[in-house]
């Protein structure tokens, strides 16, 4: 890719199956969204309503109208299909997405207690109506480093054979959970034994809220890589990354250059 | 309370005496002002301009136009009290106030030197044509380890009888002083103490300036805590805090539900 | 200087060459950014276009012109220099700085391993046509550490001989490599150094990403000490530092207060 005469690593462009970046909007104020999806939108793939926020949002309905007509997606946290999973009220959130015409779903069990069985079920439900993203690992640090390589290799492939369109992998909006651990280190165990597995990783997106597991993520599957729990604040500067035209991945992706 | 079919805990609406939520507004540009209270403003109680933002801010007038418009009420950061105190112009400061008609005032002590019974006597002076209110802690986080749980009752007790409305506990935009140790956990035996000695925690308002401190004081003392300090980024995600609609919450109100 | 009857200290006004305050823009949403320089426009001099950013900003041309509107200069980072001179392209860079009508330029070695001999050169070059900061420090924090202070001294000074018009010293966004330490803190060592050369602080801008930094510098050198890499969402604040209207110089500039 050239801009500027500057010789930068390709980047697929949307509509676009990998290199998808998902945005979390935690609250944001109506104009300040729009603000952000007409300043950065052929950057930004997906919005996710993070966790409850979408149903005690005034203006729900004016974001949405606004992403259809600038081409960005988008779906609810999967925290509120936990909310109403607690409640017996599975169907009450089919009907709510339903409502709001969302194409996407996502479906985990970051902080229910229930076997990756039980929610590839859900999975397999939802996918008959959906596109579902599927998220794997836990919210609560603790339980997330009982989990090892192999139980992720597992659940990934039961979520994928549930019929789930990608897997996100947990991280929290902090970076101190699931994938990575208490101090915000990537587990690169996982990541190995995933690869091991024979799992694409185009069929994975990252939660990678913060600069340096942006860093780290690209780094380890170039400048394509999916992914998710982005800040509002970030989706230009996550873009100079991929890119390498920032100093964390300056050199990542050319050779040959002047050193 | 319920929304979209999920049954949520009883939320105390506008106007309300427990459970409010003051933003600190540290220099927000006037747009994003305006965009944050028109998109959140059910959540929003007061806005308190931080420490001496509102001498230099060029639109302050708008601002508290656009509150009054919008029911929101809001006072001056304590510093600024404070900065007028150690010039010995606290009469320059309540004519401040009145010329912006202020309702409400903050009474502190927490830069400057003054014994809380001086504080006190200003509490009670100013009472006569505001709304009060006073805090208690140090911003400094050695000088605010020196302070017992006993000094800290003794002083709420002080201010409420000087007529203080509620009393805010320091923890600054950090949250590492006051009623937080350096590493910004919250000083339990504090509001243990406090709680012993029969004050209500419904006159007191706790700065919870991230998401860690006003997740331990939902879980202390319920959604309709008093919170101070909140971030104009937080007004939607404390009130999913409050409701139960984020992972940090989820079991903390509900019973009876799946697990 | 009097604000509302208070002794504050004395600023330097807009145009000015010492106390200058520097945002660094990260990819600010188009409103947003005109939102900040509206509201805070005297307490801003130069907007920094950070990194990489600039070139895959769709809204760079509006965003220039509403600078040049309202009195603030701009410059486009350091890095984006490195990157063209890395593939060989500064002939590029030039043009497209010239395009922009961009009147400042920074070169710096942030990144790239070029002696500052070279880097020096590179200044001497872009003196003819703008005026240049340049920038002395690495972004690696372990390069960092083997710079001594002597280094720091020995670079800018070379720097300025060669024609600089101020330079800038590295913390980057994080505040934790160059003039800093892995943990933030100011190498006091070097800036003594600095002083004990001869070298004015006028000459020098010191990069303050947060508020710890922030007060450092404006306690090292007073109010009007030349301050860059300021966030977005800071200058207000930054503002009510110099003017010792918040906690942390509450009590820098002012003598025969109350105490």
């Amino acid at each position: 890719m050239n801009i500027e005469g500057l010789h930068l690593p390709e980047r697929i462009c949307k509509p676009r199956k990998h290199g998808i970046t998902i945005l979390i909007d935690n609250g944001v104020p109506f104009n300040l969204f729009k603000d952000t999806i007409a300043s950065a939108g052929p950057y930004i793939d997906f919005i996710k309503f993070g966790w409850g926020t979408s149903i005690i949002t005034s203006c729900l309905e004016q974001k949405i109208s606004f992403l259809d007509e600038n081409n960005v997606d988008f779906f609810f946290g999967g925290t509120l299909f936990e909310k109403f999973l607690s409640q017996k009220k599975v169907d009450e959130y089919y009907n709510f997405c339903k409502r709001y015409g969302s194409a996407f779903v996502e479906i985990s069990n970051g902080t229910i207690d229930i076997p990756n069985r039980e929610k590839a079920r859900f999975i397999e439900e939802f996918s008959k109506d959906f596109i579902v993203f599927s998220e794997v690992g836990h919210k609560d640090s603790v339980i997330s480093n009982t989990l090892h390589s192999e139980d992720w290799v597992q659940f990934i492939q039961e979520d994928l054979e549930a019929g789930a369109y990608k897997v996100i992998t947990e991280a929290r909006e902090s970076g101190t959970s699931g994938l990575c651990d208490e101090k915000g280190e990537m587990r690169f165990d996982i990541v190995g034994r995933i690869r091991e597995a024979g799992i694409s990783l185009a069929n994975i997106i990252f939660e990678a809220p913060n600069k340096k597991l942006q860093t780290s993520f690209i780094k380890l599957a170039g400048p394509n890589v999916n992914l998710a729990n982005i800040p509002f604040t970030d989706p230009i500067s996550l873009e100079t990354l991929r890119l390498g035209l920032r100093s964390d991945t300056f050199y990542t992706f050319h050779e040959g250059e002047y050193e």
